[in-house]
């Protein structure tokens, strides 16, 4: 087999990786620095190094025209929030002026023709292997495989390939620091409260999305095909493919106005626990799908065996980087506990900081999925770590990771905008589209109304049905849908796909997201709850009790127990010393592990924690309430599948009375009201349920 | 010619540019998974995307070891700090880390051969062009030159060259933020006041240093050369190179040391202004001497076209990058001011972080050099923007850089004990070695004592003897010259540079650096001067008088008259109205840009460096008086090369007088004692030649 080696100029040296040009590209550059004092080709190593300056140069440009578009969108967004405009959020803006630059990119001044010079050679092999070695009189120069250029792309705008750059990025770069701000910056209390419901939104409800949305898709595919519509091929895998990536919800949006007008705390912790769950949840269902690989000829038959496989890499892939993030989270607070790193600020959030993308890296290194270990990191980290830092540690990595998270959102938002006029290969159908949109709403709805229907049988709490709505409304699609989708864009499926996916961003942040305050008022959600403030409470004794009783739900109960008698004291210096929770053969272990903090505080003991039980009461209960009022039939129920085991009312009345007994003595052993036939020692198995 | 290209496994894909490793190197992962649906080449994508996820798993553990030495840096260097070790600074000790690294890496049990597999293909073309297009069966794949490979390199160890990465790595990503953190931390007062020194020691002094250590170094090559212990090349630009790379000092750890023991401030500013500052000139004298090519042959004999074509381009490109990055940060400061972005600090401190950033590009893509350009906007937003930020945002923006300086900072210099062992190409040669180390010492004593002769022929505090030895010891050398130094390690002459380089910068900091206790009590310098503190202080009218005289630097007051009067009104809300201190005739426009605050706090008003002057009265008077008594016969020495054209001492008391009379008068115009000649309207100028 022929082959033809093809020279082009060094424009070309800098397609993709521009975000971060000035660290890939000078590399050109340096090595032509390197070769250039060889006497012999002194004369076109200067030129080469010339063009390589101009293309360093080049990215510089580009790269400031981002800068530019961030800057701009930043002062739009202060204008909007000096005027109280909540209609257009600054990722949307993000978007738009992306739009406006994508648009000049394609149809403006700019059109930089490639030009010629490309040499022609010839040599035998039969692949593209990811590095060259080119042998040049005996001097070896390495070449790294920068991607395929189709055809098209070789005429096309120098312009445009510059400004679109490799995928990865956003995977890679962009995305952990908004997983690991949205683990970090999750509202704790509201999260572990509703746990069981977000768990089962994001679990279940991401895997009957998927599979609704590739179902319907895939009778789309069909019914296009039979029409003609369809110009390449489209398998099934394909359409669950997209069903996995269009179930990451993002409503960054909505919850950035939930947030503003302070809107029922429940709904938010429901909104924003299942969208950061969703996302490692998509993430890894995606990856499990591309993993499914039939053995024998045609690859997209169905295969139980695959399938299993499919289905075990889901787990594998989950729970490994499930226990990695929390692995790290988790010597991260060892650490940060028993030094006293806390008196110098700067080196405690530097450790932070790198304990934290370590994860990221050890869970791409061990071959797991690096955002998912990080979202995970990032929860362990607020639940725990967090506690043992000193007060300027904890603003200063609040602070940092929101600034990145800031930063990286609205880059992968602004890229969006620009990418619908600068990508090459759209694939714009409108029956895929519209096939798309439907079976997108379907889906969310199988995941909505059927889980809250199981959940509020298990529920004290009720899922209202107007929270149900506005959970249907909020399912945005956001930064991980993007990411996921530009991905792989080499086949005409996925650049069908991409194309629909850029279209659905843009619907459900644009309209979604700027109807969010007409959506609350339609629904009558109450805003202005100033719940989430701890210091404007006062609680009474008896809302107290009931609000325990409110919340007191199984998987919450069995978690709260567990967390705070052996991992807050492992971990952080508060809660009751181990050697009152631990059995006395521990002894000398719980003496080591606990810290004299704990000891100390044995009396005025402050733990973030129990407020999750004692100072939200107030709210708790006016919403508990308002359920009764609205659907009192089911406001009594217990027992039914989510809340198996569970005793009667009564009992649980009375052993709430003890609990709160039990709470009010704090610093010493807490026992929550348990289901009887648990015994409490039997704990530590649930961590591994959690 | 005939060419030979050698294809190679995935495994080569990742060389350099791991530390962002997530982001170079999925490419071929990407590129891989994109090209894996095609049916026909299914397999060998398969393959290929195997090695290529094989490869990225490996890049993230690489880039682990590097989280996880800084890590036990930062572990260690709390123990330190915790137990008050004074003797090994955190850089050193990153640095020993890196070492045993590096050790480990090279000797220990990692060793991977090189797969074997190499194709050879013969190909027409005569050089290393910056991308090569592969056209496999009508598919092109782009791939980018990565650097050349010696012949050793091939048959060398994989995990070294693994861990050596692109050397414009230092100069576009971790050198950014430490230079712009020494800008943005320059502790203004005493720099401003200092600054006719600093700025001598700087400028004259590197370029005196640098010539010195070039003829030196020229010397001992020549002799080098007789007695045949020189293997290739050196010419007199690669020593003159040589001297401008270890011209930039970098006395980070010497400077920690005195802000841990409060040594004098003024000594502090003179020696932390001059590193910042002959960072910036060494890196512009170091690119104007590459850039010396004379027309001819020989490409090294003298001419004085290219030399003055060098030094035009020194003063080009220093001055275009000063002027940008003042430029982005009076923008920065007018949009801070004339915006209510304050209100919201996440916004404010991302467009803080953009714009600065945006320099660094700017200068970039206009062909200036981004570190350069940085500095100066961190001196810039220091001065003007911080005063506009909220404090939230001050607080942030110092801290995130302080992070970014901290990582950068002891990355490098685990990097660099790392590339004592990994690096495949060093030179040692025991002559040069020495050679060098004799060089730098006379190179600095000849910046030292002859330029603070000269000074204080001016100065009315003088630099005493004492402070010059702990200057003359503190010329350690750090993150600058490395990166100079391993931006080109092409030829036999750069790579005996950057061996030296390596092991001076080894030398000065641990030894320079751990001795710096002892040098202080040897030198009998003063600690424990707690007067960086503002609130600290209580300055009696008598004081206050005498400071102003002793402060009273001609070149300060032209500064401050104009900074104080026009500069701060227009770029912050302090300062006089400008209505009070522009002519008349710009009466609109000093309405339109002076804020209303100004006009408020006409009466009360809030101006950080009016301080300059008023508050720092006390401390200076005591080294004034130290001075005197040291050496008192140059004490009241007035005129002088330096002070040219200032009044006489009795004149300048009475002026001070007035002056202070005027200052008393806060929020009118200020007038500083001036120079007779110099009416301060004409001050404009000034801005200039600053």
């Amino acid at each position: 087999m022929v082959f033809k080696v093809t020279v082009s100029s060094a424009r070309r040296a800098t397609r993709t990786l521009w975000l971060l040009a000035l660290v890939s590209l000078p590399v050109c550059i340096s090595v032509c620095r390197a070769s250039s004092p060889q006497e012999d080709s002194a004369m076109e190593n200067i030129v080469t190094e010339k063009k390589a300056e101009e293309s360093h140069r080049q990215d510089s440009a580009d790269l400031l025209i981002f800068i530019l578009l961030l800057t701009l969108t930043i002062l739009t967004i202060w204008l909007f929030k000096h005027r109280r405009f909540r209609f257009l959020h600054e990722t949307g803006l993000a978007m738009i002026y992306g739009l406006i630059v994508g648009v000049i990119l394609r149809y403006g001044i700019i059109h930089v023709p490639l030009d010629g010079g490309n040499i022609t050679l010839n040599c035998q092999f039969n692949a593209s292997p990811a590095t060259l070695l080119v042998n040049v009189s005996g001097k070896f120069y390495e070449y790294t495989l920068k991607g395929e250029i189709s055809g098209n792309d070789m005429k096309d705008n120098e312009m445009l390939r510059k400004v679109t750059f490799d995928p990865e990025v956003f995977f890679n770069i962009l995305l952990p620091p908004i997983i690991f701000h949205a683990g970090y910056s999750l509202k704790r209390r509201h999260f572990f409260r509703n746990m069981g419901s977000i768990l089962a939104y994001a679990f279940l409800g991401t895997v009957i999305s998927c599979f609704i949305i590739g179902l319907l898709m895939y009778g789309c595919v069909t019914l296009m095909k039979q029409v003609g519509q369809l110009n390449g091929d489209f398998f099934f895998t394909d359409c669950l493919f997209f069903g996995a990536i269009v179930s990451a919800t993002d409503p960054v949006t909505v919850l950035a106005i939930f947030n503003e007008l302070q809107v029922d705390v429940d709904l938010y912790a429901l909104l924003f626990g299942e969208s950061v769950l969703n996302d490692a949840v998509a993430v890894v269902l995606s990856s499990s799908i591309v993993a499914y690989q039939p053995e024998g000829d045609n690859s997209h038959t169905f295969e139980v065996m695959a399938m299993l496989k499919s289905f075990g890499i889901f787990l594998g892939v989950f729970s490994g980087s499930f226990a990695l993030g929390v692995a790290t989270g988790i010597v991260t607070a060892l650490v940060t506990k028993f030094t006293k790193l806390r008196d110098f600020q700067l080196l405690e959030t530097a450790l932070f900081f790198l304990m934290s993308w370590s994860t990221f890296l050890l869970a791409e290194a061990c071959g797991f999925t690096g955002v998912v270990a990080v979202l995970f990191c990032g929860i362990t980290q607020a639940h725990y770590t967090y506690n043992n830092l000193s007060p300027e540690s904890q603003d200063r990595t609040k602070q940092l990771f929101e600034l990145l998270n800031f930063l990286a959102e609205n880059f992968i938002f602004s890229y969006m905008g620009l990418t619908l006029f600068t990508f090459q290969n759209h694939v714009f159908n409108p029956m895929f589209i519209v096939g798309a949109f439907v079976a997108l709403f379907i889906g969310r709805a199988a995941n909505i109304y059927p889980l809250s229907f199981l959940l509020n049988l298990g529920r004290r709490n009720k899922i209202r049905s107007n929270f149900q709505h506005m959970m249907m409304f909020a399912g945005l699609r956001g930064a991980m849908t993007f990411a996921l989708s530009i991905r792989d864009t080499a086949t005409y499926a996925r650049q069908m796909m991409f194309s629909t996916t850029l279209l659905v961003v843009f619907f459900t942040v644009w309209i979604c997201g700027g109807g969010t305050t007409q959506m609350l008022s339609c629904q009558r959600i109450r805003v202005g709850v100033d719940s989430d403030q701890d210091n404007s409470m006062s609680v009474g004794e008896g809302s107290e009790r009931r609000s325990t009783k409110q919340e007191s739900a199984w998987l919450f109960r069995i978690w709260y127990n567990f967390d705070h008698n052996y991992l807050k004291p492992i971990l952080t210096h508060s809660g009751p010393p181990l050697t009152a929770t631990l059995p006395p053969c521990c002894g000398p272990l719980a003496r080591f592990l606990t810290s004299p903090q704990a000891f100390e505080n044995e009396c005025q003991l402050k733990d973030d924690d129990s407020d999750l039980i004692l100072r939200d009461g107030d709210i708790n209960l006016t919403y508990g309430d308002i359920t009764v009022s609205t659907d009192a039939s089911g406001a009594h129920t217990s027992g039914g599948p989510a809340f198996a085991g569970a005793a009667t009312s009564d009992d649980l009345d009375r052993e709430l009375a003890y609990g709160d007994h039990e709470l009010v003595m704090r610093g010493t052993r807490l026992v929550l009201p348990m289901d009887d036939s648990e015994p409490p020692f039997t704990e530590p198995h649930h961590r591994m349920r959690m």
